[in-house]
């Protein structure tokens, strides 16, 4: 079974990732699987500006801010490490869902961490659908990991 | 019931810890819980250096890296806002702890976080039982929390 | 000569400023600096969210981006080093203005850092003059190096 | 004339980057540098590990401090824009150089960022000369710059 290849995301260790324990500050493990989920979006064909306050062109209509997050840490890690950042995206209701990362080096699991995000009108603040073009990541990365190529 | 003097920690937001969505980036959260609990051991007595590595003087003999870390968002926090940290540490057992913090503004709890170490000897990486300082801070807060002052 | 109370904060050096070289990593001091600078306007007088956007209240009508940052950095900065950030404001033009800062360790000059912005219209992205307070800040800040108290 | 391939790196503009003036925060910019040149020695074949501490394998002799830093901003940066950071290393003297860079989006200059290092022994915190490695890249480095392929 394999995923679909926009959920296998590589990253390499930084210095600035690091603190004086000599390897990788925690924090960053959840700044990683936020920028794996970003670069998902974009592979699987959704532009930044589509999914992100900010970005060039009209501003989305729905925000998509975390509720919740957590990390396991297994085994250090530290800089010029290369990555394997494996995503198993989640839906949990018609407007949340979780991104499950997994953070694999030479195939040892060192980290899991997981993102929860709820779908909010950008305007009133209130609980809405997902936007299309997340509904249609979530679905598509969930054949990935039940159907094998 | 009031907490120990060293178990609330005053924190305001800064530019830098918003996103352009507005509001606070979720990942500053857990930065705020690990500073919380640096400045927490600090005012109990316990200078940095003899419980992180890098500092000066001599280097700790156990490690405390971070194992599993989690957190839970219930509304915005903006720039300039003015939060109250609560922290409630929690021995778990000989060799491991949690450092629980609740997030307030104006008494409205806004976020929480939990940071779970353990102990490990830094020369042979095993676990081992927490450092002296540390004990007793843990020993300390929690009679904090029985004992109305 | 002694500088005006809101041009001196202190700041303690965190374990998450450090990296593996064990010491300070050099960019979390220009991060200082930013945050040494939202303290001193706040401590004037003026709330954080009548200078940057994404506070609570009215948003301002005019941003502040910064177009030129440096720093030299002389003698290494170690987690729990309680340091002193002196700031030395400078209008440069009608629309501009630069933030000195010396960071001090027990009177040992460690590093300096420097953040200069112009003013510009939120809507129209043009250049503009300083707002108010922003320029009652300089103007106060610039009379408190040059009369003792 | 062209750079060495080693010389010119990609970076797409994360969430995390940004801030609540809707752009990218400016303290970014110098750790995209820094990340720049990390990519770039290892691209130029230099381990990580060989260059930083903290990396896996012997620890390097030699450290490479920054001693000053500054940065340029042109044009304001945005989440999911695709930059290209080419970089001009630069020999000073034999103990220390510096990575300039140049931040383009779609051929326009919109940042640059200068890191300045020296070379010091990392037991007797002298000055000392530059590594073999460091050396060997900037001169391909600067043999690139010179010589239109």
């Amino acid at each position: 079974m394999t995923s679909a290849p926009w959920l296998e995301l590589s990253r390499t260790v930084r210095f600035s990732d690091t603190d004086a324990a000599g390897v990788m500050h925690f924090q960053q493990l959840l700044g990683w699987c936020h920028q794996a989920w970003e670069e998902s979006l974009e592979r699987f064909g959704l532009p930044a500006g589509s999914v992100f306050p900010g970005g060039r062109g009209e501003q989305p209509s729905v925000a998509l801010p975390i509720v919740h997050c957590h990390a396991d840490f297994r085994a250090p890690v530290q800089v010029g490490d290369k990555l394997l950042i494996r995503l198993e995206p989640e839906r949990l209701d018609p407007s949340s869902f979780a991104v499950n990362s997994q953070v694999l080096l030479e195939e040892q699991l060192v980290a899991k961490g997981c993102l929860r995000h709820v779908a909010i009108d950008a305007q009133t603040r209130r609980r809405c659908a997902l936007p299309d073009g997340v509904d249609r990541w979530l679905e598509a990365s969930s054949l990935g990991r039940i159907q094998p190529l």
